[in-house]
């Protein structure tokens, strides 16, 4: 990744904005700017904090544990310690930097760590500038590398999915084979599951936020398994549902109305056409089958470095596609007591259309 | 759980500060005070948040899909759904209960959504107020039921070292022991592992805070497995470093070294006694043997529903310790090239002393 022009980007923007420095406290955004992997403890127990002057060279500001971690991943960058705690570093460092005014992200710094660094840093003659969406707004588009990064996780998910398909058998414990999955991605090299991973059958797949519980997968029942993995910093995000023994009628009728809505949500991006358009593309096949109040959610969301991140595919979201997006559709009809469907892949924005990053079509026609 | 009591003395706490309601967004304080299990994706993806008024009963507010799961652990709120954000719902809810004076915790609100919430809510006439560690201060002294939740934790994660040890082997791989673990600890019954397992060999058992790898554990050389659980919402944390194979003299000095830190640590302990001098008694013994400066972190923490909570047993933190504490008592000795060693244990502080939680004491008597 060529990070030295993503922190030249940054710095001109900065520039143009007349802030002398900001300080990158988002995880995904550090990992964007610097390639740290450090990763954090929820936002109380950072990994560390990029400090970026609108010129000159980069600081990573760490604490012992993290030292060796970070020397090693950036070693472009000034790699500095905070014993005695982030003000007190920045008291010391900023103003030999000459830096007055200090963004910083408003989206990923606690009201409690804001006033307190505010009020630190005023003694010095320093303002802090809440910032939101600067490094995200890069995010948003993805250059090839990162577009090939993203593609590499997708199939690598498949790859999973497909090796453990044969032990998904009805008996078997929804938490059992959530667990296999997640061995398996890491067996294959990925950093982590991108997000606990979904096994839920019966009643409970009409939950969309399940949690795999010890009950067993039942048979003739339906089965949504939603999984996704991190590899080389990059999430995939798949679901398939389908039925361990045999499909009734009304399993197949309502599988192939979700099926249809994600084919008409993947027709309807291109560059420049609203999210919101993409998203009523797709409701109105679910809607016009009587099964609107069925579908809850938004027809999908970003995926990158995070495994949720903008542009949202929502009915409130109007703004344009732009080509290097990358996007799930994933469309679902929930019935409470009977189950739920629902099927989701991966898509690139381009000019002209999408390009479906998921080659296994597995559970996707019936 | 007595979720009544801890509602009330809450309540209490905010009439004495003329506060008319307040909103918990911290996810284990929102666990403790109502025992609702959602898991949140990130601060920035919440799974509900309360809703606390001075006087009455409680809301909790959270999304579609988490609707049902928020009903069934926690029938005596109030559920209440917000599709179009919290600032909506609140701005609709909170004249009707009279609230002129709203509470927010400043430090588990993000900054932007802080000043997001006070814009909203100022043009119904409505004040936030910055509040921390209300809830928090609650929560550093444990009831017996409480306790018992822990030492159930500790017990299951001992359980599962105990059942795994077989396992470790030189050659395999540090990330194939980490995924054996916390598929064992799952398969036992815990939500989730605590934090990420630390099981680190050889000159990585140098690095405090070490990520599994692919490489393989290397026999005669230092292991350590830093490694816990979350039962019914309570962590355990627990750290053994041993030798596969065959420990040198020099392993043995340093093991009895950092073992005898961690029993004057323990020795130390008991309510009254600042947490600053028992972090000093434990590194007097590692620092009068000469290696002060490879101990760089605090002596320990304290645990409950979260795995790293006040009060952190360090030379910074001169507060005396109460009953009721849970903390870890855990010196390390780490030497870049050679590797490290660290020791950890749970206690409860009481009066006279501490109770060991932990009842296995292999490889801390070498």
């Amino acid at each position: 990744m060529d990070y030295a022009k993503r922190i030249k980007r940054l710095q001109a923007g900065l520039r143009r904005q007349q802030i002398d420095a900001i300080l990158i406290t988002q995880p995904e955004n550090r990992r964007y700017l610097c390639g740290y992997t450090g990763s954090d403890h929820g936002i109380a127990e950072t990994s560390g904090v990029l400090l970026i002057p609108a010129k000159g060279g980069v600081y990573l500001l760490t604490d012992f544990r993290y030292r060796l971690q970070a020397e090693q991943d950036v070693p472009w960058a000034t790699v500095v310690l905070y014993p005695r705690g982030l003000p007190r570093l920045l008291l010391r460092l900023l103003p030999d930097l000459g830096v007055r005014k200090l963004a910083f992200e408003s989206h990923y710094t606690l009201h409690s760590t804001a006033t307190m660094l505010a009020e630190g840093l005023a003694k010095a003659g320093i303002t802090m500038v809440p910032l939101r969406g600067l490094v995200e707004n890069m995010r948003l588009i993805k250059d090839e590398e990162e577009i090939d990064c993203i593609r590499r996780s997708v199939r690598l998910n498949e790859q999973v999915f497909s090796e453990i398909f044969p032990a998904i058998q009805p008996g078997r414990s929804e938490i059992d084979i959530a667990l296999a999955i997640e061995t398996a991605m890491r067996h294959h090299g990925a950093e982590q599951p991108s997000f606990p991973s979904i096994v839920a059958s019966a009643d409970r797949s009409a939950l969309p936020h399940a949690v795999p519980g010890v009950l067993p997968v039942e048979k003739n029942r339906p089965l949504t398994i939603d999984m996704g993995l991190v590899l080389n910093g990059y999430c995939s995000d798949m679901t398939r549902t389908f039925v361990p023994g045999r499909a009734d009628d009304r399993y197949l009728e309502l599988h192939r109305l979700v099926r249809r809505a994600q084919l008409a949500g993947m027709e309807a991006i291109r560059a420049g056409v609203r999210a919101s358009a993409v998203d009523r593309a797709a409701r109105a096949i679910i809607a016009g089958a009587g099964y609107g109040d069925a579908f809850g959610h938004a027809l999908g969301h970003g995926v990158g470095l995070a495994v949720h991140e903008d542009p949202r595919l929502s009915s409130l979201n109007h703004k344009q596609l732009r080509a290097g997006m990358v996007v799930t559709v994933e469309p679902g009809i929930y019935l409470p007591g009977w189950g739920g469907i629902r099927l989701e892949n991966m898509v690139v924005v381009r000019d002209e259309g999408c390009e479906n990053l998921n080659a296994d079509t597995t559970w996707l026609d019936l």
